[in-house]
């Protein structure tokens, strides 16, 4: 067997695993409407009521904004790293699927936000499914390197910048999420 | 750092935006059948009951058709103004998001029209959605522009006419959407 | 402008309206799913009130196996006609929407089968689904003959076979279709 | 008609059935979330009254990271058979399509998990999903090779490797699944 076919044989397609997280952030954000309930009216032609039942989920529609911001900004981040990947192993693939059940879980961190937005539990949930993406995240990055996955005409510098900028957003990430947790605890 | 490699850096996929997009279309299209709720029978083998029971459902079956064929056209119109780009800077996907956010908050203006179709701030809602929609793209073409992201063999006289299209579907949607504003007011 | 140009800026990317199409057909698929409702029960460990509570269901879960096979054939005969197409222009377009808006509006004629399988209507609006589906695929066929929209290397035996193989499925399901609402008059 | 054209005229677009199934398999990810149910607190600002809130659904959430893990697992899988085959002939087809209904039916599957997690009848029906998705993959294994549907550079190694995976697999599957109806036949 030569390297290329054992490569070939433990390793899956890049392409196809593009489609699944493209996929699913696709549906994470356009779920996140489902949230929105269409208001109750007793009169249906009444402007007024309607309205009133707008403003009661403002809440919710101001965390679909920023929960659809927040996802979009997520995707735009992966495809920095995704595209210096040459190949995927189990390993990355394996973070993958966490960052994949963090972003699939984000609309019910949104929903929460929507409904109870001042509730300091919210945050600590909000903050905590954005962390434990960042994190997972950075930790494909390492294992890339660990496991030599990235392109051939991959420059270290290149390497070293993104591992900081995901770094540092994961350190903010997760003081947030402590100061979240120190904040309800005590409450 | 090349010229190339530099490009590589600041900007993003344009496949992976495209399945991005094309996924929450996709997905806003189809959930759209959710609004359409199964009826409740008393006798599950009467006709003229299942009749009377979808009778009422009319105006959501015809918001249903109605909002397919609009998020059609949005979609149809993207592809003439997508092919046209070489690449896709941060500028232009942060545009992206906000017709992806419009487009995928269309399910719940769907669902106003479908309930509330002689509200007038349903109107104003359904018809603001689509205008915030055609001015991001009409954005996000104008930064193409001011970001040189065309392809190199891009006709000045396309990017007019695709130009003076948008503008004009962003005017009478903007008209549209203040005549709603003022009829709902002076109502 | 030359021919080619002209061609580029009237018709629209084929592998994104593929895209679109799969995507749609693989969320009418899987929200299929969203109509069998986990039971309520108030011993929790009971099997038979489980077993009791999904043979209710029954109809559901049947209605499930058949819309899926559905969908799936309907996405594999649309596999027949697609790869012949060399361009697709806006005609055939309007036409593929109206095939999605068919297929999209298949997830409620499947749970009108699920819950009321012996009412009549259930089957003409079924029936009636896939019928409309079946018509546009004829026609987009037809404009795309028209259009002169094939493959260059597109034989016309292929062309005959794949229309009377389409003809054929559009007239036994208008049959079928008028047999039910005949029965649904008559009764 | 040459071989080749014939090839073309009884297959279907390899590409294309990958974008299905990734899709279907992105949703059926992503909506396993819509089981989490927000919850209704009497207190918007109580910490402790959302906290035992979200005790409640531990199951749920649990059966949400199980499932996930079930179905990136399924997905992994998938890819090193998927990557062999030529072409994909109309048996294998309609293997993927029941490849594609277990996967889709998993929803429902965890759903019942998250709610009873303690019935036998859950774990009957749990394990029946994963089996029967498991006995159609190893049924396109074996259907690739009888219709000759591999690619060229295929090592025979390689085929007996993943059948023999595929098919402990199945039989772990399968006698898991007897020993839980036999456990909820016997209770």
């Amino acid at each position: 067997m030569t390297e290329e076919t054992k490569t070939a044989t433990t390793t899956i397609s890049k392409t196809r695993l593009e489609i699944l997280f493209d996929g699913v952030f696709a549906i994470a954000m356009t779920i996140l409407v489902l949230e929105i309930k269409t208001p109750e009216l007793s009169d249906r032609h009444s402007i007024s009521e309607m309205a009133q039942a707008l403003r009661e989920q403002v809440g919710t529609i101001f965390s679909y904004l920023l929960s659809f911001t927040v996802l979009g900004i997520m995707w735009y981040r992966h495809n920095y790293l995704y595209r210096h990947f040459h190949r995927i192993t189990a390993g990355m693939f394996a973070l993958h699927i966490l960052m994949l059940a963090s972003a699939a879980f984000f609309p019910f961190c949104a929903a929460l936000m929507g409904r109870y937005p001042t509730n300091l539990l919210t945050m600590v949930i909000y903050s905590g499914c954005i962390m434990i993406y960042n994190w997972a995240s950075l930790a494909s990055w390492l294992v890339a390197k660990r496991t030599d996955s990235f392109s051939p005409d991959f420059a270290p510098s290149t390497y070293h910048r993104i591992w900081r900028r995901t770094l540092r957003g994961g350190i903010v990430l997760t003081i947030l999420f402590f100061m979240c947790i120190f904040n309800a605890w005590t409450r």
